[in-house]
């Protein structure tokens, strides 16, 4: 029988309310983890869970642009945290005086202490010179690969692991460490590893750096700039 | 009693065999929707609960820069529409003889039948001048609202709506649009309604376009290119 893509609906319509208050649990309670990593080495099944979580995400023109590199080796490790380190060191002096002391007192990252590190790369010619829908917009690459962390950060969430993305390095750094080719964007750098407890806020929130925005004052309707209620323009 | 952010630590293990299918069944059954859409107006309490989980997203040093445009009229629907048209014809000149064919006989939005559009945009100015994070990358920002837009996704998905992002576009045409500053980036339209059915595959592997590739392929092991199995380096 010819397979043509009506033969391919399935049902889809509400999850059940404990299935929705499971994801929406894993979506309010992910956090981005610096410090709460347990030692633990993490089993190859759960890697692969996350990990399948991940290349589900939607890419544009399906191009599938990511890769994703599994670091366990302490001493790459070490290696990376030297080069986020430079960074940040660079990253302070751009802070005025008193913000630049609170800066200094935050913890950025895991990268020694979680078990884990995975770089994750988005490979911008991967879908060919012309790629459908990136064509108007050229970064839509590393929007579907931002689409395949926030999956895997997720995924480990449920799984129990936490996850910290470290964006402060040079591009150049990590590629020497690592070995990506020039043309492949590195992403970031996500500490992961078992935690057993999380902060029930964001953690600049707690720690006073910035406070979360009321959800209403970010919502328009129809037009920039109208909030419910408004009258009509 | 001073509130320290130790005081803040909540349990944080793995969650139930059943949640943890909950969420993969999110993350593996959601689609990019085009075409299901059925025209029953979604409730406000659904979109709320979809806004907030976009709302709970990581943001590079709790910027939060994102917004949501709601569009429900339809004129304003329809001449989004034409945006989107206009590029789309400028899209399928970029392809040769034989994928162009291909390409035009493929539905890319669902921008007039979806009874509900959400434009997200990204306001990189929100942290100011220098953004924890952000000092090494300046995308981290749109890469935070990316964020935002896979936890919508996935929301929608158990609240049995279907949601479809449209790229081609250009950022100055929808920014006339919806009266968004210029210095605000436009991440996409999001065609928004209840659906009953979607593909068990992402629409462009069933319709020829390009198909999944193998996840081994994009694992690679401390370095880039050494899968498992392969000898140390």
């Amino acid at each position: 029988m010819h397979d043509e893509p009506n033969d391919h609906f399935v049902r889809a319509g509400a999850f059940s309310i404990e299935e929705r208050e499971a994801v929406y649990r894993a979506i309010h309670t992910r956090r981005d983890v610096r410090d709460q990593f347990l030692p633990d080495p993490l089993p190859e099944d759960v890697i692969a869970r996350m990990l399948a979580a991940a290349h589900a995400a939607p890419s544009v023109g399906f191009m599938q642009p990511w890769n994703f590199l599994l670091i366990r080796d302490a001493a790459r490790r070490e290696a990376a945290w030297r080069i986020f380190s430079k960074a940040n060191d660079e990253a302070a002096e751009m802070f005025s005086n008193e913000r630049r002391d609170s800066y200094r007192k935050l913890k950025l990252e895991g990268i020694r202490k979680a078990p884990l590190g995975i770089c994750v790369t988005c490979d911008p010619t991967r879908g060919g010179a012309v790629v459908l829908g990136r064509t108007h917009n050229l970064r839509m690459d590393s929007y579907s690969t931002v689409c395949a962390i926030q999956n895997f950060w997720l995924a480990a969430r449920v799984e129990g692991v936490g996850v910290g993305w470290v964006s402060i390095f040079h591009q150049h750094d990590m590629r020497a460490l690592l070995g990506i080719p020039e043309h492949v964007e590195v992403m970031g750098w996500f500490c992961v590893g078992y935690v057993d407890r999380l902060y029930d806020q964001p953690e600049l929130a707690l720690k006073g750096w910035l406070q979360r925005l009321p959800l209403e004052q970010l919502i328009f309707e129809e037009v920039w700039g109208k909030v419910s209620g408004d009258p009509d323009i």
